[in-house]
């Protein structure tokens, strides 16, 4: 009995030379908008074929290094790891049928070694999954240090900015609406807090990610003839990661850890995104980045970088999502839970990445108008300072009544236009002092001490990791 | 005050000539794997500015024949549009401004045109959404179609393999223990009902999702002289498309539906391949597609077509979740909501329709060893037997009386290692033709009939869509 | 070998009498804002145990009515099945043991008819799923009148509120920017279009969900001699439920149909929720619900319905999510997966109705200030208009030359703070009537269309289900 | 104008007395199943009122200690905020205008507290989110505690059942497929390593997470008297929490990375409860747990606890996902994503803490048939042992050869039903003692070294937390 073969499985099979573009991080067009090269190009296929080729040089000269294989071949090898170079493209009928590209790639390499009596000595004892999540965490290594050196800039971009707008008076804004006054520098502060703290969430979950994998068939280095693992150690001396103090192949809490923190970045970010897109709702006067044209109406400066940068967190937080899903990693392997894992996380990395620039720039160009932003006060009428002015009543009278009294002026002030201070004098006789009380400068509460706080603690933070 | 760029800024700017892979469906190595090339392809780069081009040239098209513009130059921008050629890569530099390609694109297409007098008439009235929204639906019409004539396919082929296997016995699982027995046949058609039922779906969301958006600026069509909804259905029309009875741009409902149904298909295959998955496990006889080889174990053959369809069919409903966010959209236009849009679809519609692949593959190499699947009987010493006996018992005696009594018995049988036929003969005296009731064959229920129904409403299916 | 039981375990066994209130649905204190009790009420445990006694009740009467049950025994198990009273806290040892419910109900109801020569005709043939899920298609059908009865008082109050602003200027805000007039009619037509197509949605999903499940232990209909397909049949009949072609135990894409509508309703429900929230923010003269006090501000009125409807979306669309992935259930029952859709599905439609409830309580509640609304004009210095100067300008030179005048002229508005209109017309000789060209109200495009086109359609909707 | 007040806005106005069961953590029936009291009496609303109280009380006993208010005030109102009885239901009116409880609370509490002159000092200076968020940190606290020990228990629990199995022999499975053999302990080993881990992770975030929140109106604590963060510092003091370095009313990292806590111990228990699934699949040897029993089917012993186990993990990982939406939190506070976190995080935990009792009763409760679980290995005709074979081989030959010919013996072997070992041995003529080569327990690898050092580092961990 024969099927009909689909179509779309003979088109799978062709190569048709056209650069895809579904993930526009990739595509010519987007990526200025979506994409990071810097990350992307660490998943690139030839990365990828790059860092498992390192990881087969390694094994080889760690076992030759401890004699499970003869010296000499390990150091051929691992010479040779670093000069074949191996097409990417080649590997694909393997990768389609294994579902794995190691098979496949220790055959090519193999090959081109063109020396069968060291050859025989490669990918000893180990299996796909060794050098694939080996490899992977090298590069997730230079993730780490790219992410955290980025860290590091936008905390001291945000500090910088943090200073500079100590004082600068705005109205705060709760539930959407205007609140009391507060100070910008103490809005960016509040955006700056959570890197802080990712910064030491990166350094905490290094140990428990950059490791070593090595554990064989089945995860018991069963044929490493008793020394494997002494050779997984070696391994990781050998390429400058973490020892893994147990086998982690069915153990997926460490790439879950690390997607949870890019999705802790990811919202940290999204919500400076949206406070930016609602400062552009409003027209405050704080803009960040260059606006964007329309391509009918002639006036409008769009948001661009706000709002990639909130597609891009949200992006994340659900590809962070997916990579949780891969902890549910059946049994000694699990082929579609792992598949998973490589479905999102370099989707994952890169859009917390691409996030994380926009983050950077948004930050490094933000563009207050002092006036502006101040002038909420007058517009509102003095309401800002509708709790200022229950406090001042509350040294005459009982708080409750105090707040009833305001309430009450609020009302009026709302419904005939005047401004609430005029209605406050009017209405009580007590020896107030309504000039300072009204006054916003006054009323920005422990904002500049909050900012020299945030600005110690970022100084306080080494800019490189250790 | 000037900041610290970024480095990752740099390099978003330059164009490093590698082709990138974090997503897997595009790479050299994996696209045979996770890819689609068929539907790839709709979502690349030029596809987008053609559709975009196609679009804009039926606009002006619709304007001419309305007489809202010069009917020459509405047949000139038309005719140029399918003529000309834009490089995607030449609007990278718009898209990171604007955030949308169209601004770009227009002027690009203007310069091109090289006739003022008729470029003048370009876009006008429209705005960037209309475009990039009409161009998305353009090819939102050929992804379904290629999505329904994939599983008419799927169905016809389960449905002949329902036919073949329906009396071919095997062990029922429920709740991952062997239960009673079935047919196999009856399996493949619980499998195969659901896509009966999605080409209803997508039959009844073709209506709602392929149609013209055309709103302008706001979404009132102001810049249309009051001929704005009559634009609309011109441009329908020259587009093959249904008409918009209310303006769309903001209400994202029939992207989401689209989603949806990608993620209802993902959750059917994803069944299936997970029940491969756990007869892989089993081992009972039951395969699909041809097993993959391990970098060191001789003996497998692992289920990578399986594997490759669950993983992708988890994706695309994590997919498919974050295009439902998308439904926030904000006023009469949302650049970070859209854009998330952009960012989920394609990957979702090319996970969909990779999956797909995978299950016509599979679903057309089925490979039933008939032994071994009925060899169950025997290896549970009968024990799947026990509901059929108790009910032979209760012919005899109360049904409760009937359980009690065989759960006994099973009991026995486990501990002895006996057939349970051989406990329940001797503990019963009653004349009960024990060879009928352990025959396995004669208790497949109604798979027959099952099966039966099940192929005649695939025949009753048309093939193709309407 | 003894191990220590946790503690937890212990707490487990014993019932506080405390209510908890983990789900703020159900506490005292939060039900009133992210509750509702008329949907909550069907998944009470009594309501529970209710429809799935009415199950077995009338598969008995169905039985005895085709005569493989005794006629008499069919009546009475009927009859008392309507009559019985369970306590469902009896029912909790059998469904911490066996994971289901069935087993401990079915027990109890036969303990309670102490008539043994009937109940032994009880739940005959039948296997717990069957049940269990039709017993929760009969309360998802009164779920989808109770819906789908909403969503027709919604749509009859958007439509009025539509009616009624036809004509009422607002400034148009896109990609969170002020953009060009529009009718407040326009955007409440485009806040209710996509609840048409949820009904429609709602209606074509009916027939697919609102069907029988009867399959028996393995989904073959094994223990009905025969005569299962009919049983299902006739059973459907006495509960007045669509019959199923095809037995859907492990096909859970109705059910996954049905979270993705909530899903999509929820979406809808959540963009008029930001939009009420982006109003409160700018204070634009739109308003809806009573305004929440602050506990230290005086002058707040915090938009409390309009956020408590968006975190109830938000989390409806999570929990839809969260359904999708009950849709790889495995083989021919898989109790994780099943469970699964039990832990989401009932708070999916409690958020959902809840959601609809502030949506129906916003929407009556409209408040709308059309001198704050319109004051945008005067305040944006006419700004929004620049695309129709850019058009008027248009009539005289190239529509590229228009906006480019038109575009600096903005910048100089905006420099100098004087209206557009007075630069515009300064700095240009030519013959337009700017008073037309910046008069806003006739500036709304084809707003009041498009409020006839919404009215229309809500207007042909029957407002019952058929 | 007058709108029609849908019915369910009534029916949430009527308290029906009816005790609702949609989560089924909190139903009568399913809370043996799925609920967790220990945990969820923590979220009850008298819970909930009584640490708001306790904030409140410490609130003013920490002001009258700095002398901002009357010492004797602080004093009395922080023992009446101990001994005061506030109906949560009381409060309901209040919650539902204003979106928070606090307003009806503290009114509640000074009508309460009949002592006008004291409680007029009540609740000075705070806003409603910082006692809203400390009263749930103080929680979080006896939450982590929970969590904690139970963590530790559960190490302790796996340790010794991986020191008792260290050497039990059983067939690994990779891919979903027999790979190689193994030690149950070393399994058992994978498990549990991640929760070593998870303990760290929970210790870690602990001072991120414990601490105060006191921010005032909008975040700069404007209402203290410049003697706020002082303030803040003296209540984390009387409330035995940390202090907060800033303030984090909008940032909500902690919260969430609490939240992913929670999701990765579901997904290391969510593993385990699929690997004992799949073990009652195959029906290796290996249970946990009571059986369940099936309404029908008489032989059956349900995995209910896996079952539940896994569900709830899988919900767990839903509800992080669902908090870490709650990171894009507007401005200085917002209504709508600050509710997001009250619908999801106490389930969440609930969730967690459930899935942690079913993953204590399974850990402490496994069933290990030694026979049934080595008897793959002659049931698979020793293919597992390919890999050994490969390697002896290798001593006489190249490896790839010594595969290849291997690979060519497997296919025999499955082919023929004969043993590999007689097959290899017919097949080869090289001296090699075929015995020792297909001796399962001689190729457990270094299973009891693995399960060495994971006791190793179970020891070292203290059992309760500093």
């Amino acid at each position: 009995m024969t099927f009909t073969i689909a179509k779309c499985m003979v088109a799978q099979n062709q190569n048709t030379g056209v650069i895809m573009a579904i993930s526009l991080a990739e595509g010519q067009m987007f990526k200025g908008l979506f994409g990071d090269n810097e990350l992307s190009v660490l998943f690139s296929d030839s990365a990828e074929v790059r860092a498992m080729l390192l990881v087969e040089g390694a094994l080889a000269a760690a076992q030759g290094k401890l004699g499970t294989i003869p010296q000499e071949s390990g150091e051929i090898i691992n010479r040779m790891a670093r000069e074949v170079l191996i097409d990417p493209g080649h590997l694909a009928a393997g990768v389609a049928r294994d579902g794995v590209v190691v098979p496949a790639l220790v055959a090519a390499f193999a090959t081109e070694m063109q020396a069968p009596e060291h050859s025989a000595y490669l990918h000893k004892g180990a299996t796909s999954q060794d050098i694939i999540d080996t490899a992977l965490v090298l590069r997730l290594r230079r993730v780490l240090d790219i992410l955290d050196a980025r860290l590091a800039v936008l905390l001291d971009t945000l500090a910088k900015q943090a200073e500079t707008h100590k004082t600068t008076p705005m109205g705060a804004r709760t539930r959407h609406q205007i609140a009391t006054p507060t100070a910008l520098g103490a809005r960016i502060a509040s955006w700056g807090a959570p890197f802080l703290r990712h910064r030491q969430r990166l350094a905490e979950l290094r140990p428990r990610v950059l490791v070593v994998s090595l554990a064989g068939a089945s995860g018991n280095l069963s044929a490493f003839e008793g020394r494997g693992l002494e050779t997984a150690d070696a391994l990781a001396k050998e390429l400058g990661l973490g020892r893994a103090e147990l086998p982690w192949h069915s153990a997926r809490d460490g790439i879950c850890e690390l997607a949870n923190l890019c999705g802790l970045i990811c919202g940290s970010l999204g919500k400076i995104a949206q406070d930016l897109l609602l400062s552009a709702q409003i027209g405050d006067g704080l803009r960040a980045g260059v606006g964007g044209g329309s391509s009918t109406m002639p006036h409008k400066a769009n948001p661009t970088g706000a709002e990639a940068m909130l597609a891009l967190a949200r992006q994340g937080q659900g590809l962070a999502a997916q990579v949780a899903g891969a902890a549910f990693h059946a049994q000694e392997r699990d082929g579609a839970a792992w598949s998973q894992e490589w479905l999102s996380l370099p989707s994952l990395i890169v859009a917390t990445g691409a996030a994380l620039c926009h983050g950077l720039d948004l930050a490094g160009s933000l563009d207050v108008e002092q006036d502006k932003l101040a002038s909420v006060f007058e517009e509102t009428n003095g309401l800002m300072m509708a709790e200022a002015a229950s406090f001042a009543l509350a040294e005459h009278m009982p708080l409750a009544d105090a707040r009833a009294l305001t309430k009450s002026a609020c009302a009026k002030s709302v419904q005939s236009g005047e401004p609430l201070r005029t209605v406050m004098a009017r209405e009580t006789v007590l020896a107030i002092d309504w000039d300072r009380v009204f006054d916003a400068r006054s009323a920005l509460g422990e904002s500049e001490a909050i900012v020299s706080r945030f600005c110690d603690l970022v100084a306080r933070q080494r800019p490189e990791k250790t």
